[in-house]
Formats: structure tokens, sequence, C-alpha cells
């Protein structure tokens, strides 16, 4: 698997994410601003947590799709701005209450604001995003779009439930493990990418398309994260990376290494990630043995899979600038793995 | 001040909930059977986390409200069950939040959800419900309940962040104590009586007095409460009592006490409540100073003043079984402090 992934054989060059941004700019100014609209408060916790997520250096992939398929079903309201906040919102509001779930140290090489404020304040103020969320999309006005938020939001909270008992278990199979990636990630990609026709109105099938995409894309983002928290392809490194495995995340580069590994093996795998015994040199021989099994590779090339899947349901769609984007977005996401 | 608190001097017998509880028993079925459906997943976890949410053996107050204040106003559809069992969700999931928010150990003589299964699923199943009551309101169809129900989620949260700031500074007035009041408890009474007549599409009038209804109400009930956890009017019964002390929680009742004590007195209090540093006996020993600053009974006479203006809002309401019921309701609320 070479290094360079398009699916477009006469662009050589290393996908980007940058025309995702370039055709989202002006609405992402929009979606700054409504963020930070929404969370003035007279509480002064409030505004100060949220400058920091807006300083967070998150991408901000989920509203630049909600603004974007907006626009490539040819949306020329000002809702989808709303919307793509209502997004993100929800999104960040997942990272506070994950990051005290998990009690995580740090997200993206930065402290997380649990740590920075405490676990309380994450709590809340992870739940005062969320009310702020499904206030902003109310204003929108879809129904339908509400429907496809909420159910969401449910959705995410059952797969993270889900995942507090595949966490700390290796007999979790592929299928089990792709389920709750299904609902904790992919569910509100899903729902940012669908949200865009909705309001455009757009016919079933450009719906259907989005939401396709959008779902695949998610999967395809998670499997490449957890591989690159064990370093991806490049030679290991040592900064940013070995979270998971630290908090005993059982991920598919581990439950595919895990399946082939032999006795000793699994022995390993059990003392780090179920018994949390991990000792020096550990990170290393984690990755040493996904390099022999192949694990992280095929972590990879699974991730490709469901990229294509999110390639081809683009397919028959219109050629609009920002379904070239979008499609570049998931040769982007394979390529940070290498 | 007597025991027997009523508006109607022909009505001197004890108030009572069960009008309430009558007028609503039909619908209230409903909403039990709208929550057990919404509960169903094939995550173990979720249903059975929601049955000890359904024989918690709280008084539902709120579901309740919503059904009535919608009978009232003559509403015929079945919105206001699923609105209804929307607004239990976002209580429930306010609920477990602040167990773990607060570290609480019991609620209701019960361990809470947080002890039972852990802080993590306390945390997790409340977005759970969240994303649920949103998707339950979004089915009901009306933008402007949903508009009312998602402000109020966003008004309990910043109502939460502030509570973290006065929790255990004694300094705190009581306007700004109203104020968390207003946003923690209030916002969710307030909004569970205005969707009622907004889904049976009342005048504006009728909308407004049952809004004032709902957050004054809301206010009394949870000045009483502040009373109760240092066992009310009666005689000190050491059981179920004093949660709010260990937890360091300054509420009215410690507010007046300690604004109106000596110096040693202030001492006493900033001990127990802002350094934790509870002795034996020092529970009887606050309950003694609010009995001789008066700051219990005042508590509850300011509770008082806030049930007379939800009495004040019905009352240029047409009378009928709905009204009566909400009316004694008030009663109740104080009547429970004696």
């Amino acid at each position: 698997m070479g290094v360079v992934i398009s699916w477009d054989k006469n662009q050589p060059r290393q996908a980007s994410i940058d025309p995702l941004v370039n055709a989202t700019a002006d609405g992402m100014e929009r979606v700054n601003r409504a963020i930070l609209a929404q969370t003035g408060s007279d509480v002064a916790l409030i505004p100060e947590v949220a400058r920091y997520l807006i300083d967070s250096g998150g991408k901000r992939l989920r509203p630049m799709i909600t603004l974007a398929t907006a626009s490539a079903c040819g949306y020329r309201g000002e809702g989808h701005v709303d919307l793509a906040a209502s997004v993100e919102f929800m999104h960040t509001a997942t990272l506070f209450h994950d990051d005290v779930v998990d009690e995580s140290d740090t997200r993206r090489g930065k402290q997380t604001a649990r740590l920075v404020w405490g676990n309380q304040e994450s709590v809340l103020v992870g739940d005062f995003l969320l009310g702020k969320a499904f206030r902003m999309m109310v204003g929108v006005g879809s129904l339908v779009a509400l429907d496809i938020l909420s159910s969401a939001a449910a959705t995410i909270a059952e797969g993270e439930v889900m995942q507090l008992s595949t966490a700390r278990n290796l007999d979790t199979t592929e299928d089990e493990y792709l389920a709750v990636v299904r609902a904790k990630t992919a569910a509100l990609f899903s729902a940012a990418a669908e949200v865009g026709p909705v309001i455009a109105d757009a016919p079933r099938a450009e719906r259907a398309a989005f939401r396709s995409y959008g779902a695949n894309l998610g999967i395809t983002f998670q499997l490449v994260d957890d591989a690159l928290d064990y370093g991806g392809m490049a030679p290991l490194m040592g900064k940013e990376i070995g979270d998971d495995f630290r908090e005993g995340k059982v991920t598919l580069p581990v439950l595919l290494a895990y399946g082939r590994g032999s006795q000793k093996d699994r022995a390993f795998w059990a003392r780090n990630l179920i018994d949390g015994d991990i000792g020096d040199g550990d990170l290393e021989r984690a990755r040493r043995l996904m390099e022999e099994t192949g694990s992280l590779a095929d972590t990879i090339e699974r991730a490709h899979h469901y990229a294509s899947i999110a390639h081809d349901a683009l397919a028959p769609l219109p050629e609009t600038e920002q379904r070239a984007a979008l499609l570049e977005v998931l040769a982007f996401c394979i390529s940070r793995a290498h």
C-alpha cells in the first residue's frame, strides 16, 4: 500500500483537507461567531471554557461537512451555519464527557478540560453545550434535521455505554467493535452530512448518498485514529501516542494483533490492557507485535474499505467544488496514517 | 405559622398531592409505557438503569404538571404524554449528572446510580436520556415546545455551573442563591408547566400564567427541600437528613443562619461547610443554630412567598379539576416542611 492514496489517478499530489477548508471558509467564519455568541454567559466559567474549545486546534471536520453538503445541494439560506455550530457543540460536549469517563489527561497534545477545570465543570459545561446545541437547531426550524441530530445524540451515548463493556475485553469481535464505532463516531458524521441536504430540500437519493458518505467517513476516521494512536505506519516517534494503550482501550489494531498472536503475545496484551500493568518498553513491544501480525497495516486497509464505500456513495452526484473537496477528505484521512 | 397551609379557608384538611395523581393517572400510565419503550436497547445496562429509574419512587411531579396543564387548557391529543416523558428524562439525566458532580452516595434514601453502576455509566446514561428526551420532543412536532425545553436544558446546566461557585462560598447573597435555584430547579418546572398550554394552543395569558406557576412552584419546592435536608420544622429524626451539610452545600437556611450568626457561629459554619471538617454532633449544632436564628422557619416563610405568587398566577384561570389539583400541590409542598 503506497503513501499516496487517491481514487483519482490524475491527481497524484498528497491529499489534503485544504479544499474543504477553502470551500467552507466563509461559513466557518460565521460558525465561529455563532459559537462565541451562544457561549456568552454571566457565569464566567462558560465563556472561558468556550474560548478553550475555539482555540483547541481541532480540525472542525464535522461542521465543515454540514456546510459543504448543504452548499453542494444548492442551499442558499443561513440555517446551515447554526446546524454546523450545533454539530460542533454536540461533538465538544461528547469530548468533555468522554475525557471524564476515560479519565484522560491529554487530547490533541493539550491538557483536557477536566484537568484544567475539573471533572464537575466538564460534565456540566458539556450539558450546557448540549442544551445550547438543541436550542440552535430548534431555531433553524427543520423538524427532520432535529430528528436526525437528536437521534444521533442518543446513539452516541449508547455507543459510549457499549464501549464501557468492550473497553477491557479482548474477546470483543471486530463486528462488535464496529458497532461501537458506528454509534459513537459515525453517527455524528452521518448526521452532520445528512442535515445539509435536508435543509436544502435535496431529493431523497442525494440525502441518502451524503448520509452514507458521512457514516463511512466516520468509520474511516476512527480506524485511522486507532492506528495513529500506535504511530500509524510511520516510524514510532514516541510523542502523542499510546493514549489508548495506557487507557486500556481495546481498538481494532489491538483486536487483530491479539487474535493473530501466540499464547505468549495474548498474555502480554491481557497484562497491559486488561490488568493495566504496563512496564517500560511495553508500548514499543505492542507496536512491534502490531507490525509482526500486520494488524496496523490491516486496520488501515479496513479503513480504506470504508473510505471506498463513502467514495462510491458520492459517485452519482453532480460534480461540484464541495463534492470534490469531500472526496479528497477521504484520501486525506487515509494518508494521515502513512 | 400553623401546620395546615391552605389558601382555601374552607379546606382545612391536610394538603395532598393525591388530587394531581388522580387527575393525571391515565396519562401517567402512558408516560411510564413511553419511558420503558424509549429505554429499550441492546445495550443491557440501559434498560437496567431505566428500570431503576422507574422504581426509584420519585413523585414524578414534573411530568404530572405537564399532563395537568395540557388538560386544563383543553388539550385532546397524545403529544402531552411524550412531552411529559421527555421532561422526566431531562430531570433524571440531571439527577444522574448531579450525583456524579456532587459525589452523592444516596438519593431519596436509596443508593445513587453512580454507586450502583459507576460514575462513567451515570454520565453516559444521563447523556443517553437527554438524547432520547429531545428525540421524543421532536416527535411531538411543536417547535415552540422544543424551544422552551431546549432552553431549559441549557439554563439548568448553567445553573449547575453557577452552583459550583456558590457551593462552598458563605458570602453568597440570597439573591445569588435564588438565581441558582431559578436556573437549576425552577427552569424545568416552568418549562414543564408551559409546554402543556403550548401544545393545547392556549391563549398567551394562560400560557404565561402556567409558566409563572411552574417557576414559582419550582422555587418553593427547592427551598422546602433545602429546609427538609435539616429536618424541616419537625423534631430532628436523624435519618435521610444532612446530605447537603455533608456535601458542603450552601443553601438558604445556611446562608440565613450564617448571616445572622455570631463570629463564633460563622467560624462553625466555615469549618463544617467550607473546610468540610465535620465532627460528631456538628449536624445537631447546625440544626440548633438554625432554630436559634429562625433560619429554617424563614426559609419556609420565603417558600410560602413564592407559593403565593404561583397561587395568584392561576387565580384568573377557569376552575378546572386540574387547576384545583395544581393549587393543592403548592400547599402540599409547604406542608412537607412541617
